[in-house]
């Protein structure tokens, strides 16, 4: 059996400068590109994707439309339609890429919802900002009718903020194992999956946004995957980052990074969570690495280029 | 092994009166507690579903945002999206349907590429109306600046239209085929699935529309299913509907069928696509039969209640 490995799509592999859906799917035509050298050197996919902009982008739009004819969708549901569009554009890139290379592979999106608990703490502190930025007046009139918090954001305005819990489970986690063991490449939990929490039989959309570097480790955990391959826009994790000593991170182990959290290394939102992230996958599957690395450097799994490596 | 029964979903099994994305979810609820009765009847599902007011809903939605930072998004990226918001629900609610009755079975929405013919004619007559209602002015403004086609739709305004081709092959088909083959029950080929066209190792997206009914036919076909199942909000198709001597078709054959449709007893865009869709499907896969009757009545595969039967 080919070895598993999870990749992680960080947004820059997805949106460039041009945000038009023509421009998108140049842009992961490149990323598939480099994608399938992971593919020519036989390991089996299953990818999972950022969605920040796209689903920002969509909730201005239902916004903008809102009315009681045409009403604004939900977060969980337009989280299900950025899944949709971006898993559209990559199997479609992905394919033709394994076709020019002379490949045969299938590759599916799977719709994925992911169970978050409703004890998680996140949701007595949402911090994810999301929507259009409003004034402060528009902001406490909108805080004052429906109990959102809203926060004041990079001097930009005002915007409501959601609970970004963590991924408990995976509900179509079956078939995504199914799918992985015939040898179909997976586009999966994009945006870090449609957030739902379990209530008696049912699963129930809530607002909120996971992480997609945790949802990419649950993935992993899920299908025991191999290798767990974030990438992003930097070649390695850095220490004392933009100081004179600065330190890019090769090997390391769990414990060091834990060293180097309670020492605020890393920054939350952007290099933490990948972190935390990959500890977690390692900490999870029995010999299973992580490795953070760019676009370029998908080699590095099999040790050829930059990439950060963490090891139990 | 099973037997498979494609399912093809109409507007009235989605969307009631009520827009809301809970409303729909609410509409969804009660079309999956009549599709778990196929379930416990022992046949493998393959579903698929209509999208137009939803996908037009969205297209309002994009235009009203449209702009250089947030550009509305194409038609074929459209559908991709309400694959996603549709099958999130879908599944959602089937999963939770199945858990009730006390089955266990995964499910799953496949993002599906659908392949048209550049060649089909009904690019040369686009049909098709989509997006918003325009003054008479507006469309001609657009017409020529784009060279798209609009037409006066329902007394409403002028729409512009756009071709509506037939399916000839699904890119995702072996991955139904395989989840089938799993005992997994997919959600595919929503709206009549994504248009996409072949050229050179690309498969491009185009702004067009696949009649759902044609993809249930298409879809039927590749996973050689034994029953398609159109539900719709009558119990049979007519002959003579709405005349003194109107007639339920009970037992059809195709030889009746293509005299019916030479005497133009089916309405273009609402019943002659069910029939034509019909027959594709029962002269393509030997002993196929199809059905056409409502959503109460999904038990007719098994003899139990009224609907048009189609058998080669």
């Amino acid at each position: 059996m080919s070895k598993k490995v999870v990749v992680a799509l960080g947004g820059n592999a997805i949106l460039t400068d041009d945000p038009t859906a023509e421009g998108q799917i140049q842009a992961l035509r490149e990323t598939s590109e480099k994608l399938v050298r992971l593919i020519q050197l036989g390991y089996e996919l299953i990818i999972t994707h950022g969605n920040g902009p796209q689903v920002g982008n969509l909730l201005l739009q239902q916004e903008a439309a809102d009315s009681r004819s045409n009403p604004a969708m939900p977060l969980d549901t337009a989280v299900a339609m950025t899944q949709g569009s971006m898993g559209y554009w990559l199997q479609n890139t992905l394919g033709e890429a394994i076709r020019k290379s002379g490949l045969e592979k299938s590759i599916v999106t799977v719709l994925t919802q992911v169970v978050v608990s409703e004890d998680d703490p996140a949701f007595q502190n949402p911090t994810k900002p999301i929507g259009p930025f409003l004034s402060k007046e528009e902001a406490e009139k909108r805080a004052a009718k429906s109990g959102d918090s809203y926060i004041e954001d990079a001097g930009r305005g005002y915007r409501k903020v959601v609970p970004s819990p963590k991924p408990v489970a995976i509900v179509e986690a079956d078939t995504i194992r199914t799918l992985a063991d015939n040898d179909i490449i997976t586009i999966s939990a994009g945006g870090g999956g449609i957030p739902v929490v379990r209530r008696e039989t049912r699963y129930e959309g809530v607002e909120a946004v996971i992480d997609k570097d945790f949802a990419a480790a649950k993935l992993a955990e899920i299908v025991k995957a191999d290798y767990l391959l974030i990438l992003t826009g930097v070649d390695h994790a850095f220490i004392n980052f933009n100081k004179p000593d600065q330190e890019e991170l090769e090997h390391v182990s769990v414990d060091e990074l834990k060293r180097y959290i309670a020492e605020k290394q890393f920054a939350t939102g952007s290099m933490l969570p990948k972190i935390e992230a990959s500890i977690s996958f390692v900490e999870s599957v029995e010999g299973g690495k992580a490795f953070i690395t760019s676009l370029d450097n998908v080699k590095a799994i099999v040790g050829s280029g930059p990439a950060t490596v963490i090891t139990k």
